[in-house]
């Protein structure tokens, strides 16, 4: 028997990386059409099959979407994947498929897993979460023509315009902006922004909708950078709200900083000075603090429409009707 | 071809319920002995082979154990669920084992859930979750004699001496005992209980911890009921703590009647009244409340013991090594 023509006999013979071969495949809408016409000529001509769609002609299992769970390591926000995590089994259910789990430490060893449950054709499609600039994970899932939708961009230049994959993400600046705007609106033009330092994608992304409504306003504030902790929070604003030109309110990146930060004020003897932290989470609920709802649901809604065809199974991602390859979507202001 | 025997025509060989051939074979060592001879032997006699286990014979896919999910709703204490969930697919990934979700809004609908997964062949094990008196999931697993552990005992009066099924389950009692003995030997004779309205098995296995270390103390305090909210469990503490004769600390059968007792004992100033939760959320942990924790890292191990044999794949479940068909794990007293 002949030997199936590869990904690589495709790209040699259009004359591009594997990587453009893969984004025909799976991201039709980020290539240019000519480019485009040129690789689906090759795959036409060649007779190529790319690996998942063979495989599951081979299969009458139902679609099984693989996703990976961190070792659970306590803290406050981690609710926020548990959530989606809830919503995507609930979504994906109503259409037929199935959920799998996988655990790992390192993106490294997410590939190892992510090689296997493919390769034994485990899995159908993956989701991926916790994104990062220069994400190995998204290059190996591209090479290998695996559908996969992100939780979380890919923290690009071009994120938007021509996105290196499929993904879902939250508009953590539309969130933050909104919290600036509120405590402007009521509590006064000094806010501060207390949020993690600067480098990490999510944590630069908040801190912009803070600094963006501030000059849109005119206003001026001081922005601290702490590590996620409540203590360090907690010490960070104390030390704040000992200075003069005290603070009218405070936008925080996280609901752990914002805990720090009430816990701060209400030792200071200003237990009302308004904090907004941000995923929503159940402690900042119970404590009564204003927080950032992601709306995880919206989430696995848009992860769910990103993978899926019209036929209720996973197919070669493609373009949404809209001809989108991401939804982003706006986070809601929860006032206490 | 003659038809395979099924569990019924066992049942009617050895003149005994379809239940005890299920328990037979999956919890022998909850049979007794003459009775377990004689189905082992109409089990031999007709050739009958576990749903299961014939299943098993025709794939050589890595064993799978289905879990629930619950839509997400909110609140403190869905987090410790969710660790477990974490902890499992952890230790099911260090076996060669997966773990796949399955959404459910009811216990009617995760029989349904069930029974497809179970049939299509896309699980080879369940684990369930939340357990109660009279659950009717139990009976079902136990008649189709597919492989399950429970997180929650049966529920009934022989739970440990003869269990209806394998079950790992938290010992709530021992978690308000030592909290118990822990405010008596450091805050006073009066400790109140702040808990679940009767009728609830683990609501009332955590008032038991409680009631009993008073008892041994020669103490006595106050016992309030109270559905699980934070708003409600405030107003109830604060109408308490109006009274005469205040508690000199209050253990809660959950950590969110302790934030609500917290937030009433500092609105009424005395912020520093020893409140215990029950669960070492994230939420108790950022306000700085003691709390009981459940070590759901020892359920899911405990969980994979009974589930598994040392082949490492799924068996029909079978007595442990010690003869326990049962793991009660031993929760740990956090104080802060």
């Amino acid at each position: 028997m002949a030997k199936l023509p590869t990904v690589e006999d495709v790209a040699l013979a259009a004359g591009v990386s594997r990587q453009t071969v893969s984004n025909v495949i799976n991201t039709p809408g980020i290539v240019k059409e000519a480019t485009r016409e040129r690789v689906q000529r090759a795959i036409a001509d060649l007779g190529y099959r790319p690996h998942m769609a063979a495989r599951r002609l081979r299969t009458q299992r139902s679609s099984t979407i693989g996703i990976h769970l961190d070792p659970y390591a306590g803290g406050i926000s981690g609710v926020v994947l548990d959530r989606f995590v809830h919503a995507l089994t609930e979504r994906a259910s109503e259409r037929g498929m199935r959920i799998q789990l996988y655990a790992a430490r390192s993106p490294a060893e997410e590939i190892v897993r992510m090689g296997e449950l493919t390769e034994g054709g485990e899995i159908d499609a993956v989701v991926i979460t916790g994104t990062f600039h220069g994400d190995p994970r998204t290059r190996w899932l591209v090479e290998r023509g695996i559908p996969f939708v992100a939780f979380g961009r890919p923290w690009g230049d071009d994120d938007v315009a021509a996105p290196a994959h499929l993904w879902v993400d939250v508009d953590g600046a539309a969130g933050t902006r909104a919290a600036t705007e509120h405590l402007l609106a009521t509590a006064g033009p000094r806010i501060a922004f207390l949020g993690w330092p600067a480098g990490s994608g999510t944590g630069d992304d908040r801190e912009r909708g803070w600094r963006e409504a501030m000059a849109a306003a005119g206003a001026s504030g001081r922005r601290l950078e702490c590590e996620e902790s409540v203590a360090l929070a907690r010490a960070l604003t104390a030390d704040l709200l000992s200075r003069p030109e005290r603070p009218d309110g405070i936008v925080c990146a996280s609901d752990s900083l914002a805990i720090g930060a009430h816990l701060a004020a209400a030792a200071a003897g200003i237990p009302d000075l308004p904090v907004i932290g941000f995923d929503n989470t159940p402690a900042v609920e119970a404590m009564g603090i204003s927080s950032v709802e992601q709306l995880p649901e919206e989430v696995a809604v848009g992860v769910l429409e990103l993978l899926m065809g019209a036929s209720g199974r996973v197919v070669a991602p493609r373009e949404t009707a809209a001809g989108e390859a991401h939804v982003l979507v706006e986070p809601r202001l929860v006032v206490r």
